[in-house]
C-alpha cells in the first residue's frame, strides 16, 4: 500500500480541551443538551405529539429482533439515529451526563443487535429489501448512513472511551472493504449521496487501519469514472427507480457523478452533497499528501463562496435539486440554502483550516455558522428551518404561489425527512472542535467564542482563556497561560468584516512591528508568561454591504452587517410590504442592545424612507408621478433571529437610494 | 323553459363584413393564411421534421375506421384539430380558398365518421377507453374538446354555409344535453376546463336552439356546487387519477370548481380555464339577462385587470397549475403568462364589449393583442411561446435553474401540448370580429385596425374605411360612407394611454362641444354624408410606466410604452446584464421609426447608465463603495418583436434612478 503523508501537521484539540463559556453560544450549547437532543430523542422514538412520525428508532428495534412490524420512513432514516448519537458523543465528550450516557448505551445495543453477522447494517434493506443490498448506491444512501454511523462510532468512542459502536461501524467497514474496489468480482461503485468518505478518514484517525482512508480514497477516485456505475446499476435493476419511478434517465450531475472528482471546477448538482464530498476531498487530501485532489477542492471551494454563496453562508440556489445553480444566480425569495448545507461548509471550512490557515475560511465559516445554521433552530430549540430564505412574504407561502412551496414563513416541528435538527445538534454540541487550530508553535483561534482551551504548543501545556461579549462587541480579552515560560506564536484570525483593531498585551498597545499579518491573522510571537492577558479589539461598525453586480437580485440593494451578523428587517418592526422601504445611501444606523428582545440581540436603527399610504392612485399600472416617500424609522434585527415573533414578512436586502 | 333576455342590443359584424387591410396586421393574417395553417395542418398531420407528433388527424382516422394504430397525445389532442378547423373557417369566411377548403371538407368528413351513431365524438374515449365516457369529467377535457368542435362547426357554417360539420355538433350537443342536467338518472357535472359553456352559446346563437343555451348555464351553474362532483367520480373510479396517480386530493380551485361560479371574487386556478369560464358567464348572462352572473363576472374582471394582469397583458404568474397567484403576485421571470390565457383574456373583453362599451375593456383587449398575443408567434409563423416572460436570462434556462423550466428564451417548434399556436391562429384569423359593434344608432370603434367594414347602423348600411399607420401612428383617417345622409353616432375609442386627441371631419377640428366623451368613447352625433372623412389623432408619447407599489419585482423600475406596445430591452442592443442598466428619470426617450428592424419597427432610444466594467472588486460581498456608472446609449424594441434575433436576455421592467 501507499506510504500516506500529511500535508500538514496542524492539529485541533480534542473536545474535552475546549470548555466554552460563552452568553451566546452558551445558550444554543445548553439548548441542545437540556432540549434540542431530548426532544429528538423523544421524535425519533415517536413520541411527540403532532411532529411528523420517524420510526427510526423503532426500525433498529425491528431489525435487532426486539420489536414487531415494519420499516417506517424514508430509506436513509437510520442516519437520524445515527446523527443523534454523535450529538450526544460532543455532549458527553464536554461534561458526563450517566442517564444519557445509558439512553446512548441502550440504543447502540440496539445498533449491534441490529448488525448482521458479515457486518452489514441498515434496518431499510434488513427488513423491506433483504436481498437487494447495494443494489441501487445511486438512489438509496446505504453508504450514506453507513458514513453516519461510522461518525457516531468514532464520536462516542472519543467521548466516552468505549468501543462498542466504534467495533460495530469497523466491522461494517472491514465488510464494505470487502464489496468495493477496482478487484474483480467487487462493485466498482460509491454512493449517491456522499458522507462515508469523511467518515472512513475519521475512522482512519481513530483506529489508524489504513485500509479506511484507501477506502474512502477509493469511492472519491471511483466517482464520475465513466461508463456510469449507476446507469449499470439501473439497467442492472431493469429501470426500476426508488424515489422516481417515472424518471428513466439518471441526472449525475446531481450526486457530482459528472465527472472525476478531480476534474470538477464549478459547484454544481445537490449543496449537501457537494459539501460533504468536498470535506472528504480535503481530508483524504491532507492524509495522503494528494495535492491534485486538494487543487480540486480549493477550486470547488473558491466557486462556492466567491460566486455561488449568500452573504449569510447559505448555499443552494434552488428548491428542485436542493441545489446549486450556477454563478451569480442568488434569487433570495426562492433560495434553498439548507441549514445543513451550510453545516456542510462548515465542515469543509474547519478541514481547510486544519491545512492552510487562512482567514477566508474562517470568514465562511463565521459567516454559516452565525447566521445560517442559528437560523435554522428557534430560542425554543424545538423548532428548526430546512430553508432559509433571504426575503419572505408568508402571503405567498403555504401553496399560494407554488414557487414557495418550499419556503416555510416559521420554523416547522420535526419532518419527516429529519436531516437538518440533528446536523444543528450535532455541530453545535461539538463547537470547540472549530475554535483552534494548532500547528508547531503557533496556537490559532479562528472564532471568538468564550471558554478555555487547554492545548499543547510545542510539547508546552498552554492554557488559553477567552472572554468577550462577542458577537455583540468586539473587544475579546485573552489570558494565556503556558505551564511555563516559552516563545510562541499567538495567531489571531482579523474577520473580513473588520477594518481596523488594536492588540493590548498586558495593557500595553502593541504596535505593527510587534505582530505581522500572515494570511488574515494577527501573529503575536513572544515569550508568554502564565497570565499574560491579550486584549484584541475588533472595530465592529455598521457596514452597508453591496454584492457583486451581477447578482440580479440585491441590486440597487443594500444589507447591514455589522460583526458577523447578517441583519435583516422584519414586518414586525416595520410594518408590511418591506420592498416599499428605501434606505438613504447616507442614513445614520445606531446599533443598540436590546436585552428583552429576542433573548437579548443588538438592533440596528435608522431613518429610512417608505412609500406614503395613498400616494399612488391605486392603478396597477399608470404613467403618473412616482408615489411619494415619507421618513419612516427601520429597525434591523440579526437574521437568525428572525420569525420567532410570528408569520411575517423578512427581507434581509434593502432597496438603497 | 325561461324566456331569454338579452342584457344589450349590441352586436358585432361577421367577419365578412370587416376586410382588413392593414400593415402591422395585414403581415400576421397573411402568415395565418400562407403559413400558420398550412405548417399546422402539416404539424396535426405529423409531417413536420423535428417536431413533437402530434397525431391529432391520425386518431380521427383511426376512429373514424380509415386508419390503423392507437390513439397518441394528450387526452385533449382533438381539440388541436378543432381549433384548426375553426381558424380555417374564419380564413374562408374573409376570402374564398377553394383548395383549403376541400382539405378543410375532408377532415370534417373524417370528423363526422368518427362520431358515434349517438352523437358521442372523442377519439380519445372511442380508442383508448371505449367504457370510460364522462368517468373523469374532472382531468379528461371531454367537454372541452365537444367545446372546440362546436366552435368550429359553428364558424365553417358561419364561414361557408355548409351544415355537415354543425350538425354533427348539433347531434353531440343534443346528446350531452341527455347525459347531464339535474334530472334524476343524469350527470349533475361540468367540466374540468371550462370551454363547453361558450361554445353551447354560439351554438345557441346559430341554431336558436334554447337547449344548448339552457345547456350552458347549467354548466355554470353546478360548477362548484357542493358535495364535489369531481370527489364523487374520483370514488366511483376507485381513486384513479388520469394525470398524476399520486395525487389522492382534487384542487378544487385548480379548474374554479371551488364554490358556486356566482360566489367568485378572485381569480384563482388554471388562468386559461378561468377566461374561458368568465368569457361563458359573460355570454350567458348576456342571453339570459342573468344579471347577478354578469356582476360576478364584472368581479373577476376587476380582479384580473386591476390585480393581477401583466402589463403586457399576460396572466398567470406561476407555472404550478398554469396558474393565478394572488394579488399584486407579478413577478417577472417566474412568470407563465400562456399566449392562451391572454386570448381568453380577449374573448372575455369582446363579450363585455357586446354588453357595456366601456373603453377599458377596449384597453385590456389591445393590451393583451398588441403585446402578449403577438409576441406568442414568431416572424416565420412556425415558432411560438406558450409562456411569455417579462424577464428572460437565458443562462436560467434549459434546466440550469430548474424555476426556469418553463421559460424559454427562444420560441419553439409545434409542441405536443399544441394549445397555443392554434389558439394564436383563430384569434389572429378572426380579427375582425373584435374592431367594431353596433348598438341602435352607435357605431363603436374599438380598435384601430385598417380596412372597410360594411355596417348596418338603424337599418341604414355605412361603410367605414380606416386607413392609418397605426400602431406605429396615432393618426386614424376615417371615411364615413353611409347609404344615404342620415343621423348617427360614431364613438371611438380613446385609449387609456392617450392623454391628448383631435378630432377633425373633413377638414375641420371639432370642439368639445361637438362630441362627448361616453365611458372612454369620444362620440360624434351627426347627419353623416357619404364621404365623410374623420381624421382622430391620438397623442403617442413615449410613456414612462410604473406600476402599482404593491407589486413586489417592478419596484424601482420603469417600463416604456408607446402607443399599445409595451417596450423592452434585448441583450442584442444594450448588451449583457440588462439588470446594470439605469435609466434616469429625466432620460430623453426619442421614438424613431426603423423599417429594416424586425419587419419595420418604432424603436425607442435614450441615454441611460450602466455599471462601469472594472469598478468592482469582484468580491462576491463588500462593503465597498457603489460601482460606477457610465452612460450608455439604451435602445428599446417593442415586447412582442423580442426573441426575434436569437437567444438573449430581455427585460420589460428596467431599473430607474
Amino acid at each position: 500500500m501507499t506510504q500516506t503523508k500529511l500535508l500538514s501537521d496542524m492539529s485541533k484539540p480534542l473536545l474535552q480541551q475546549v470548555k466554552i463559556k460563552d452568553a451566546f453560544w452558551g445558550y444554543y450549547i445548553n439548548l441542545i443538551r437540556e432540549v434540542v437532543v431530548p426532544y429528538q430523542w423523544e421524535a425519533l422514538n415517536d413520541r411527540v405529539e403532532n411532529a411528523e412520525r420517524s420510526g427510526a428508532v423503532n426500525n433498529f428495534k425491528i431489525a435487532a429482533g426486539l420489536a414487531e412490524g415494519e420499516f417506517y420512513g424514508m430509506v436513509f432514516q437510520d442516519s437520524d439515529v445515527a446523527k443523534w448519537l454523535e450529538a450526544v458523543a460532543y455532549l458527553l465528550h464536554v461534561q458526563p451526563d450517566p442517564k444519557l450516557e445509558q439512553i446512548a448505551d441502550e440504543m447502540i445495543d440496539i445498533v449491534a443487535l441490529a448488525q448482521h453477522d458479515d457486518g452489514y447494517l441498515n434496518t431499510y434493506y434488513t427488513l423491506k429489501e433483504p436481498n437487494g443490498r447495494w443494489s441501487n448506491l445511486e438512489e438509496c444512501h446505504e453508504l450514506y448512513c453507513a458514513g453516519h454511523m461510522i461518525e457516531a462510532g468514532v464520536a462516542y468512542y472519543r467521548a466516552t472511551g468505549k468501543r462498542k459502536l466504534l467495533d460495530v461501524v469497523s466491522r461494517f467497514a472491514d465488510y464494505i472493504d470487502t464489496v468495493f474496489g477496482s478487484e474483480a468480482g467487487r462493485l466498482q461503485g460509491y454512493d449517491g449521496h456522499q458522507e462515508i468518505e469523511l467518515a472512513l478518514v475519521k475512522l482512519y484517525e481513530v483506529t489508524e487501519n489504513e485500509r479506511y482512508l484507501l477506502l474512502s480514497q477509493y469511492f472519491l477516485s471511483e466517482r464520475g469514472q465513466s461508463p456510469s456505475f449507476y446507469a449499470e446499476q439501473l439497467e442492472q435493476r431493469g429501470g426500476q427507480r426508488h424515489f422516481y419511478p417515472d424518471h428513466t434517465s439518471i441526472d449525475l450531475a446531481y450526486s457530482q457523478s459528472h465527472k472525476p472528482v478531480v476534474e470538477q471546477d464549478t459547484a454544481i448538482g445537490h449543496a449537501v452533497r457537494l459539501v460533504y464530498m468536498l470535506t472528504g476531498m480535503i481530508d483524504v487530501a491532507n492524509q495522503t499528501g494528494d495535492r491534485e485532489l486538494l487543487k480540486a477542492a480549493k477550486r470547488l471551494w473558491d466557486n462556492i463562496v466567491h460566486r455561488q454563496m449568500y452573504i449569510t453562508g447559505g448555499i443552494g440556489s434552488m428548491v428542485h435539486g436542493e441545489a446549486f445553480s450556477y454563478d451569480y444566480d442568488l434569487p433570495n425569495d426562492t433560495v434553498y440554502a439548507e441549514t445543513c448545507a451550510s453545516i456542510g461548509l462548515i465542515f469543509a471550512a474547519q478541514r481547510m483550516l486544519m491545512i492552510e490557515p487562512n482567514a477566508e475560511y474562517g470568514d465562511v465559516l463565521e459567516r454559516a455558522l452565525y447566521n445560517t445554521v442559528v437560523a435554522g433552530m428557534s430560542r425554543d430549540g424545538k423548532h428548526f428551518f430546512y430553508v432559509n430564505p433571504l426575503e419572505v412574504n408568508p402571503c405567498s407561502c403555504g401553496g399560494v404561489n407554488h414557487n414557495y412551496d418550499h419556503v416555510k414563513p416559521v420554523r416547522q416541528e420535526w419532518f419527516g425527512c429529519a436531516c437538518c435538527p440533528p446536523n444543528v445538534a450535532r455541530l453545535i454540541s461539538s463547537l470547540g472542535e472549530y475554535i483552534y487550530t494548532v500547528q508547531e508553535d503557533i496556537i490559532y483561534q479562528h472564532l471568538y467564542i468564550g471558554g478555555e482551551a487547554n492545548l499543547v504548543v510545542g510539547k508546552i501545556p498552554v492554557q488559553l482563556q477567552s472572554n468577550s461579549n462577542y458577537p455583540w462587541d468586539g473587544e475579546i480579552n485573552l489570558t494565556v497561560t503556558p505551564q511555563h515560560a516559552c516563545v510562541f506564536t499567538l495567531a489571531l484570525r482579523i474577520p473580513q468584516w473588520c477594518k481596523q483593531f488594536t492588540i493590548v498585551v498586558n495593557g500595553h498597545e502593541i504596535k505593527q512591528d510587534q505582530f505581522t499579518i500572515v494570511a488574515g491573522y494577527a501573529q503575536i510571537t513572544r515569550q508568554w508568561q502564565q497570565g499574560d492577558r491579550v486584549t484584541l479589539t475588533l472595530d465592529m461598525p455598521v457596514m452597508r454591504m453591496h454584492s457583486h453586480p451581477h447578482v440580479r437580485g440585491n441590486i440597487g440593494k443594500v444589507a447591514i452587517q455589522r460583526g458577523p451578523f447578517i441583519y435583516c428587517l422584519e414586518q414586525v418592526d416595520n410594518g408590511a410590504h418591506l420592498h416599499e422601504i428605501l434606505l438613504p445611501q447616507d442614513a445614520e444606523l445606531t446599533p443598540r442592545y436590546d436585552e428583552q428582545l429576542l433573548g437579548g440581540v443588538t438592533v440596528i436603527e435608522g431613518k429610512g424612507y417608505r412609500i406614503k399610504e395613498g400616494s399612488w392612485s391605486g392603478e396597477l399600472y399608470s404613467d403618473e408621478a412616482l408615489p411619494e416617500h415619507t421618513e419612516t424609522h427601520v429597525k434591523f434585527i440579526p437574521y437568525y433571529a428572525w420569525a420567532n415573533r410570528g408569520e411575517n414578512e423578512m427581507s434581509v436586502w434593502v432597496r438603497e437610494k
